[in-house]
């Protein structure tokens, strides 16, 4: 997964480097249309994805505003995945779920290529370093451990709920059809996808949870999404629009049912 | 073959559920970008590639509108290929040319993913269906054995030709380059490429067949394309917007020594 | 590498040619985005991009305007890797820096799909071939060898210094980001990152070499980029719009510590 898009040959070159070091490694595409450094977006994707994968998956996830600065490169596993990523909280939604059990700053210039660049890691350390694992590389070969705790936090704030008992969250993600996906996650509140609901966006309360998206009569609706998180949809048109709602936008809940 | 595009994790997300259960197994794009919800261009694409495939692929389509409704899910077999899609007519462009051998209704829910969502088959049904095929599960495993004659027609019409011999049809697709395809086919046409023909289309009239795509003085051009198919083009321009077209677009063709 | 883009099923169909011949072989994609018909760009992406691949991998690029005229595709091999191509000046950057040790005409229609358009040379003879050469068919089989002397020249002229000392060249490519790229590479110039230039592009002088992106203070910087070549850059911006540019464009650059 990386904000690098796929007209340039970025990617393409990221796997070039990959099959020169671990020719038989098997590479897949997430996503490579994270918006330029946005960290958020890319943090919900990989948080909402990963699971599907087989276990002990390395994911590669270079969406780095910070290439070329002190910023510090981590490989991090979790009881199940494996992670390579800078660390700029990037992590922090699959953190949240599944604690790290090793993260060590990758610093061994031994498996970078070289000269290394200032402003491309992807081919100068995070292909090369994800082949050599694959390799058989040992993580504490890469650089010194690190304390989970020491790790940059999320660059955004988590769902919390006020004295009222109203939940406060954001859109993280807008998707190509212009659903607007928040951070309420089926999770954090023990949804079953029957509750009665309202979301609050600019000062607009929507409804639900509407069962399917062919509802709503031309009003947006409020549905349970395949991503396990509320989503505003707008049938046969784009909530985005709809709602004039950018990524980052400020959403609260309403919810008696839910966990609290 | 989806219409999930590539900037969403959808497609990055069912090779993951792929590669969980089937890790061997190679999988290939041919396209991503059918236009939302749009079975006519589903069914030509796919009717246009399949048989560049070798034997025994299976082609995993995937344009739902009626996701999570009750339309059914099948499973088919030709004497060459095999196919994963929704009952909506997206095959049936290619069951004109290859009867179908054993189609199968997929309901077995024993190889869905669960829980298994309204909003997301891509995932739930059709990525890990498609893997186990590829580990030896038996077509019959997935559901009961279905009639061809009772699946959904095609939800547009056929080339015919009318009591003055003239033949009616439509554009099919547009390629990026804003060439017009329409669904006059080499097979059904016997076109061998040298022709005289009429294309009429707007009411006005473009005449071929031209040779290369680099004739026509800046006028369009009827060409015998790569798809087999009769097409309209533009040197060095797009015959959509010269002509104002949009696909679905009725075509009409004139041609005496076309096949009747 | 392609100009098909990924919308059309091209590149698809491309990938299924190759898999009925060559099931075992290994496909990567560089980029399927090189703007239509461009050969300048198609030249430099694949130059920058070609080392970091493995050695003896055989690229297989086609940015080919002159499809069904009479222009030739070649196999080409260097010491380190193989290319098919059109004759067209898309491997001469490479040869500018590798001399070719093999250059061959791909003429023997044995190894093409039957019937072979005149349209699409991609799917009909650079697929089956590629899939042929993977299975051990010699170049030699592919048709007669070909005097390097002999191919096609570049299409666009090299850098050059005039009797002053000040080099001339252009701007070769600018990414999704906006950012310059020029023909001034380091390699010719003998760069090691820490000159004084000054680029003259549209009358408009731009001062560096600056570190890194981030710098500049809103107005263009130069700096060397991951390509290994001199770039216009704008921080938190694009400098194509900032400096009304076009690919192409001429670029003169004054540097008293380069090489002559």
């Amino acid at each position: 997964m990386t904000d690098f898009g796929i007209r340039d040959p970025f990617v393409g070159i990221m796997k070039g480097v990959i099959e020169k070091i671990a020719p038989a490694l098997h590479v897949s595409d997430l996503t490579h249309a994270i918006p330029p450094q946005n960290i958020q977006v890319g943090a919900f994707i990989l948080s909402a994805s990963f699971r599907y994968f087989p276990e002990r998956t390395l994911f590669v996830a270079v969406v780095d505003p910070g290439v070329g600065s002190a910023r510090r490169i981590i490989y991090a596993e979790t009881p199940k995945y494996r992670f390579l990523a800078p660390d700029n909280g990037l992590l922090g939604m699959i953190f949240d779920e599944e604690e790290p059990t090793q993260v060590v700053e990758v610093s061994n210039s031994k498996y970078f290529l070289h000269p290394t660049s200032h402003t491309f890691h992807g081919r100068d350390i995070f292909a090369p370093v994800a082949a050599y694992l694959s390799r058989g590389v040992k993580p504490e070969e890469l650089g010194p451990t690190i304390n989970p705790g020491d790790l940059s936090p999320l660059p955004f704030t988590k769902p919390y709920q006020d004295e009222k008992g109203e939940w406060h969250g954001e859109i993280v993600y807008i998707d190509q059809f212009g659903n607007l996906i928040t951070n309420f996650s089926q999770n954090q509140l023990g949804l079953n996808g029957k509750e009665t609901v309202e979301l609050r966006v600019k000062n607009r309360a929507v409804k639900g949870l509407a069962e399917s998206y062919t509802q709503g009569n031309g009003e947006p609706i409020v549905v349970l999404d395949s991503f396990g998180t509320l989503e505003i949809a707008l049938f046969k048109g784009s909530a985005q629009d709809f709602l004039n709602v950018k990524q980052g936008e400020k959403v609260s809940l309403r919810c008696q049912t839910c966990y609290s």
